[in-house]
């Protein structure tokens, strides 16, 4: 009997975000994948979400490599943290996936714990810890995306990262169609596929498309261009690029990361920039509007970035004028809409013309649509498949595809972070499940922000605080001073009702020490109580009440 | 000379919602639509968001009526808090919305204090207040919709409520462009109109087409059938009523807001439903899933709404099932993206198939689109516009329209809420500015939360509270128990976190008091910088401190 391999998704199932896949058998470990997701509106004050790494902790010698399918945040983002708390032997991925790691690692004084190891499809299978891998690869909005194809002891997985079927990509890359087709010939056990955009129909637009769009926008106009996209959409950058060329404008970009991710994707070799045509924020107010381009960071609207800053009229060396006109080639990560809207609106009262995705066709998705999963479906004919990345409603319309893919309806997994799937005698199926789950950044903590605290923070931001100080003799069991009533957050209470609920808490604390009541736990619980039931009473709202009963 | 008119947009400039635009002449005022708002992510806590009404009650003696151009909330809602503040002796409106605001009137207490009067389109010029005022019918997401014509002393101004131009509306009613034109013909000195969607090409779909697709999905399926849309979108409950007709369906209303809301179209004659076909809630068991259509509330997510509660297993008379279709007819509010993608994600995993506007053509807008907007700037001719209803960037794309149609520059008024726009010799123009802004309704208080509280509420959300209990002798200066430290939102704080912001409190105050530094507010400030840096530099964050200095 052949072996078994045991598939268990830490991250990026039923969410967007924290991708990682752990493919373990007997001879170990090899985690596909260590992304980072953004907090929620719910996950007040957070900075970043990690997965939880638990199960990875505890199985700490059973790893032999990480894998990194592209340098998306949600595919890399947590390995600097997972480096923190595992030893991770090797670290394998494409060269510029590669580039962005070691950049990341150096920040965080990580570069010497690991060995970087490059992938390079066109080499052929290669040893990776246990399992005999390949690579394959795969268009998406990033350079150097690619799948990757694990022998394992339970059967072949495929794993497809993220991907779109792009027929005319930026850099010539096409989704290695015949790489696939040749796995699908040789028999696939298991399917990990990205959902994304399992949900819609038909065929996402060519990255190049933009670039068409670009190419007719931006010769039309004699004002400043200013176009904001992801920082590590270096197809985007590319395509801006060449239009900023051919119509004589100098290129100047602002923004840490955008810098940054140029840079070593120019070091590489993976972008192609003329050294003449970049410029110094500084040098911009010689040039003409006419032949000025800014690429910046900011169109997910965050706060502190360039965009961002322009558009509030707080950047060094930009001010948005009548004429210019913003491109917003992204779209916002659901959540982000607000601030997107209040960036635009901000910019248009500056003057600038903005054209975003809403309204003209500045951005492309780089996650396939259905027909697109249907072709790997079709190309790889897999004889299980496990939809990953993404929310649940997108993992659903994955499994449909599947199914009407001719997929067996025993076939296909649903499942779920945490979940532990076995691939055994050519059948993946749900056997278990282990803890997974969420770890959250906030400041300098990792981990010790939890439900609780995020669920005081909701409250508090709900109707905010009132805070009872009462103080009582140690000595004699008697108050000893008025109680103070603060209040933030709340309102802007008459002073007569701070003064009703200093009564209320003078009442029940005498009320209490009459009854030789001093047990402090308790007094506090009878004035939260009394308090917070006066404050409902008069306003309807429901402060966080926290009593103090000071002993002196 | 002829005399002159002030428009004072009081709401929906610059955002979207809480429409309030008064017209004033020496002759009296008449307010057109009083709208509310829901409040953003920032308005942590807040219920409502209304207008400020500070204007009016200033000039409440010249309030001759209040005309409502349509029965939407951001039209509507905040009449009951507005007839609480300033006398208001007579609301015009058409038969469903005047239904509509006299059942919400009823609710708030208030319907004795104004007096009703029905706008009728057909009846032809009337006098509103001191003007004499016509109605024309416009096509919108909820019938009766009407453009609001008044002949005041600085001109004749058109104000379109909210329109789209369907020429195949649900009910017959077209946007009256016979009407428009002759107004056109007879001389318009100043169009105030909706810009909502002037940013997006082309036109948009007629409410029809959503009928079409009802008429496609809904006989194809055996499961039951679950539409979600907006409460008072009575042509598309009318499409989806039919279509269960046909289909052999019994149709089971949920939802307080969608019943109330059925019931007054019912009553008036604007929907058309054969008693025999709606079923109580508690007959549905006995139905088979073919012959089953719910139609409910919820289509934003909100969380205590009907699709919200059976989406997470809540709701006491439906449980979603395996083959069940809901079709969430309605687009996300911006804002509302990340809990309506919870609730079908939700949904997903009970089983049901989730059609929804991302991917499916099952909501149509009604806001008219750039071209609709260009055809009634051909068809009004007016001397001047004004956009209103929407953020800047659409007010602004609006005025870009204005210009492309022939409009002079300088007739085109971009206003924000508070300004003051003069109409007086067949121009328009800013001529000064009045308190606006925002009013806070929460919980029962109308008013009182402001800017400082919010701010307070969102600094809680962030990193939590920190409180500082200190108690100083008030004879002898000297302090008498240990400083207490308690936290909340915070994170979970090791112990000798918490001990070292006590020994620092400690010997901050006793620092100060040894120097004899005996004021309350000098110590607070101190021992806030000190335990604030402390927690800073240990935790990165930056939880609200808040000292507490007892004198015992």
């Amino acid at each position: 009997m052949a072996g078994s391999t045991r598939l268990i998704p830490l991250g990026g199932l039923g969410e967007v975000g924290k991708n990682m896949m752990v493919v373990e058998s007997d001879d170990g470990i090899v985690v596909i994948d260590a992304g980072l997701s953004f907090p929620r509106d719910e996950h007040l004050g957070v900075d970043l979400v990690l997965p939880d790494f638990s199960y990875l902790q505890d199985h700490e010698s059973d790893i032999r490599a990480v894998v990194l399918t592209h340098g998306h945040e949600d595919h890399v983002g947590a390995l600097p943290y997972l480096l923190r708390e595992v030893r991770v032997p090797e670290i394998w991925a494409t060269g510029l996936t590669l580039g962005l790691v070691k950049s990341k690692l150096d920040e965080h004084g990580l570069l010497k714990d690991a060995e970087l190891i490059e992938a390079v499809p066109e080499d052929g299978p290669t040893q990776l810890g246990p399992y005999t891998a390949e690579f394959v690869r795969m268009a998406h909005s990033i350079p150097d995306a690619v799948a990757v194809v694990l022998d394992t002891p339970g059967g072949r997985i495929v794993h497809t990262g993220d991907y779109k079927i792009d027929h005319t990509p930026v850099d010539g890359f096409r989704t290695d169609l015949g790489a696939l087709a040749d796995l699908g010939n040789r028999g696939v056990d298991l399917l990990l596929g990205d959902s994304t955009n399992a949900e819609r129909p038909g065929v996402t637009q060519s990255e190049r498309t933009v670039g068409e769009v670009f190419r007719q926008i931006i010769p039309q106009r004699n004002g400043r261009i200013l176009i904001a996209s992801f920082a590590s959409n270096v197809h985007r950058v590319q395509q801006a690029i060449d239009v900023a060329l051919e119509d004589g404008r100098k290129v100047c970009l602002i923004g840490r990361s955008l810098r940054k991710n140029v840079n070593i994707a120019r070091n590489l070799g993976y972008i192609d920039v003329p050294e003449d045509l970049l410029v110094k924020p500084d040098v911009l107010p010689e040039l003409r509007p006419d032949e000025t381009m800014i690429l910046c960071t900011g169109s997910q609207g965050e706060p502190m970035s360039a965009l961002t800053r322009m558009a509030f009229n707080d950047h060094q060396h930009v001010q948005i004028e009548e004429g210019d006109t913003v491109i917003i080639s992204a779209k916002p990560v659901p959540g982000n809409e607000l601030r997107v809207h209040d960036t635009i609106n901000r910019l248009a009262k500056s003057g600038a013309e903005v054209l975003h995705q809403e309204i003209a066709p500045v951005h492309v998705s780089g996650h396939g649509h259905a027909e697109e999963l249907r072709t790997i479906l079709a190309v790889l004919r897999p004889r299980n498949v496990m939809p990953v990345h993404g929310e649940f409603r997108m993992l659903a319309a994955h499994a449909r595809l599947a199914r009407d893919a001719g997929v067996d309806a025993n076939h296909i997994v649903l499942a779920e972070n945490g979940s532990v799937v076995e691939l055994a005698n050519g059948r993946a199926e749900l056997v278990g499940a282990v803890e997974s789950g969420a770890t959250f950044v906030d400041g300098l903590g990792v981990g010790d922000v939890q439900d609780v605290a995020l669920r005081d923070r909701r409250h508090l931001s709900e109707d905010g605080v009132l805070i009872v100080v009462v103080t009582v003799g140690s000595q004699n069991g008697r108050e000893i001073a008025a109680p103070e009533v603060i209040a933030r957050g709340f309102g802007e209470p008459e002073a007569s009702l701070l003064d009703e609920a200093r009564d209320e808490a003078e009442r029940t604390i005498e009320e209490l020490l009459g009854q030789n009541v001093t047990e402090l736990k308790l007094l506090q619980e009878h004035i939260h109580d009394a308090v917070g039931r006066l404050i409902r009473e008069r306003t309807g709202r429901r402060p966080m009440i926290l009593p103090v009963v000071l002993e002196v």
